[in-house]
């Protein structure tokens, strides 16, 4: 592939990326920090985002992180570098520390790898002077995460699965900053059959290997069957209720802000202050968002709170509004002290020798 | 069983059902029209009721629907009849034709069973002067619901499958109802063996025989398969994302309800006239609530309007506004016009010999 490519099939499928490119993208002139493990769909991913920085749309970096947790990172890395190598694009590789990271703060090795790999990212791209991180999760993704969550119980958040698009909130004086998602419209089998039919090479399974046992059997076995049994469109089904899902949350999204704004006592690095009375009085899932943006701002804000977290945070609300003083220890070492008048979100050193759980 | 139950697991069920019951009915002093098919979850709910009807908190009344579909609802309705005679509390009884009214109104079977055993049971409770129907829906009910719906494609609407509670518009000069389904906390299990424990009798299928075959199957294979590979408290999950969901959707729909009052230009049963222009400017979210609300003025309040057609009105809204009239046919005989200025949901009769689906 060169320039546009001559095959019908391949231009079909490069026009459908250049409008779900500008669906996310609609003005020219980006720079984008495409991340790439060196799987097919991050392959892919690149590919097409240079195809669309050759035909001046905008320009683009690569990045790739080695999560140092695996013998096969270093071959993964080298490919990445002989790929952007051979396409001349710019990449820049991070290292991070997983599972240092984990045990340092307290959270699952997937999780410490998830956050540690959006921080870097956000760092090369604001190094890089990048406007955009554009990351490959397709569709398939897209519907075993909503999956995954329905099965281990989630809320309308967690339902909503992967936004194709989202702000990330600068510190003062960076320039703003988001995290695009273009190929989530796109099936796996369709950019694998892309891949193939262009040429393209990429490490069978450098994003496969990441997987926890969970999400593997549900791509493996659970979405097979229910495809065949129940529904041949599942993967776009679930695709297309977290659309709506996220479309739904929206306006309480919007009232969130606003209400943390509103309560919002004082706020650092050191603690997040909140006014327990003022919060007591909006409904449910307006108040989950706030103390979620809360913890956020201590824990950072790749930190996810599973729905466990989310109902003892609720609770303790109550607990504290009815007189009794309470306090609720989060994933990434933070601690929520609720009493009748204030809800305090901090960093808090666990005692030695308690294991604590994310 | 006979006044309090003197059993400690029956007195245990008997006080979690009080405070079940007080979540939806927290004033004592009700007129409840219980649902009853004859299936166990039924003459359970019908005994719960009439404990709690002994013992001073409100009164009852039952209420059968015949809906004339299979020979076994003979019996059905005989077995209901002898156990209220027993019980000594009044019932009613009403036939319906369901298979008439799907016909006549193009709706599916079981779409047109479900809204003709809705319309009756607010029919009797008017009748009766009962304030509130209580139905005797389950949490594994409530988990298949959002399976189902989940595995079809639905929107979060659909995802908070049925309502705890639930009111019910007047029309003009009525006093209010509400429909409740104090069960939902409770599992299939726990209420089949406290209805063998409490020595009652019910019609070994009665609920079953109803239902779809994609219903049962999720019931009989989905949902155990899915409890052993994945998660063991599955139903709780399920049933707690429901929860979540409504509370989630509650400030889209009271927004939602604003706006319709707004761009609604005339209502009556023979048309509902909506803004086009006015609409045009809400989120989807939003919108589809409205188109919904309006498309229920015509064709019942509990009518079901599926993705497709959702989606379809939205398509339509956005055609229509760029300036080509459109047009939508939805279940029920209903129509929908759009033109550039108007939306209007309007009663229509099919071309004879065109097949039309729910």
């Amino acid at each position: 592939m060169r320039g546009i490519p001559e095959d019908l099939v391949l231009r079909r499928f490069y026009f459908r990326w250049e409008r779900a490119l500008q669906a996310v993208l609609p003005e020219p002139g980006w720079h984008a920090l495409g991340a790439i493990s060196g799987g097919c769909d991050s392959v892919v991913l690149a590919r097409l985002l240079l195809e669309s920085a050759r035909r001046g749309r905008g320009r683009l970096t690569l990045a790739h992180i080695h999560h140092g947790l695996r013998p096969e990172a270093d071959a993964d890395e080298a490919f990445v570098r002989d790929l952007a190598a051979a396409w001349q694009v710019p990449v820049g590789v991070e290292r991070v520390d997983a599972r240092g990271h984990a045990e340092r703060r307290g959270w699952s090795i997937e999780q410490a790898a998830r956050i540690l790999r959006l921080q870097a990212l956000e760092r090369m791209a604001r190094a890089a002077g990048a406007d955009v991180i554009v990351l490959g999760h397709q569709m398939d993704d897209q519907a075993e995460t909503v999956l995954l969550r329905l099965l281990r119980g989630a809320g309308p958040r967690g339902l909503g699965g992967m936004r194709a698009t989202r702000r990330l909130r600068g510190t003062a004086g960076s320039s703003p900053l988001r995290l695009v998602r273009p190929l989530l419209g796109f099936r796996r089998a369709e950019i694998r059959s892309f891949a193939a039919r262009a040429g393209l090479q990429w490490t069978e399974d450098a994003s496969n290997r990441d997987l926890a046992p969970l999400r593997n059997r549900i791509r493996q076995e659970l979405i097979p069957q229910l495809q065949q049994l129940y529904n041949p469109r599942l993967v776009e089904s679930l695709a297309d209720a977290a659309g709506w899902q996220q479309r739904e949350s929206e306006p309480v999204a919007r009232a969130a802000a606003r209400v943390y704004r509103r309560v919002r006592l004082s706020a650092s690095a050191a603690a997040v202050e909140l006014d327990a009375a003022r919060l007591a009085r909006e409904p449910a899932a307006i108040a989950t968002r706030v103390l979620w943006r809360a913890y956020q701002t201590l824990a950072g804000r790749h930190a996810a709170l599973g729905r466990r977290h989310a109902r003892a945070l609720l609770a303790m609300r109550r607990a504290a509004s009815g007189g009794a003083p309470a306090c609720v220890h989060l994933p990434g070492r933070v601690r929520a002290r609720f009493t009748r008048e204030r809800i305090v979100f901090e960093p808090h050193e666990p005692r030695p020798g308690r294991q604590e759980t994310a």
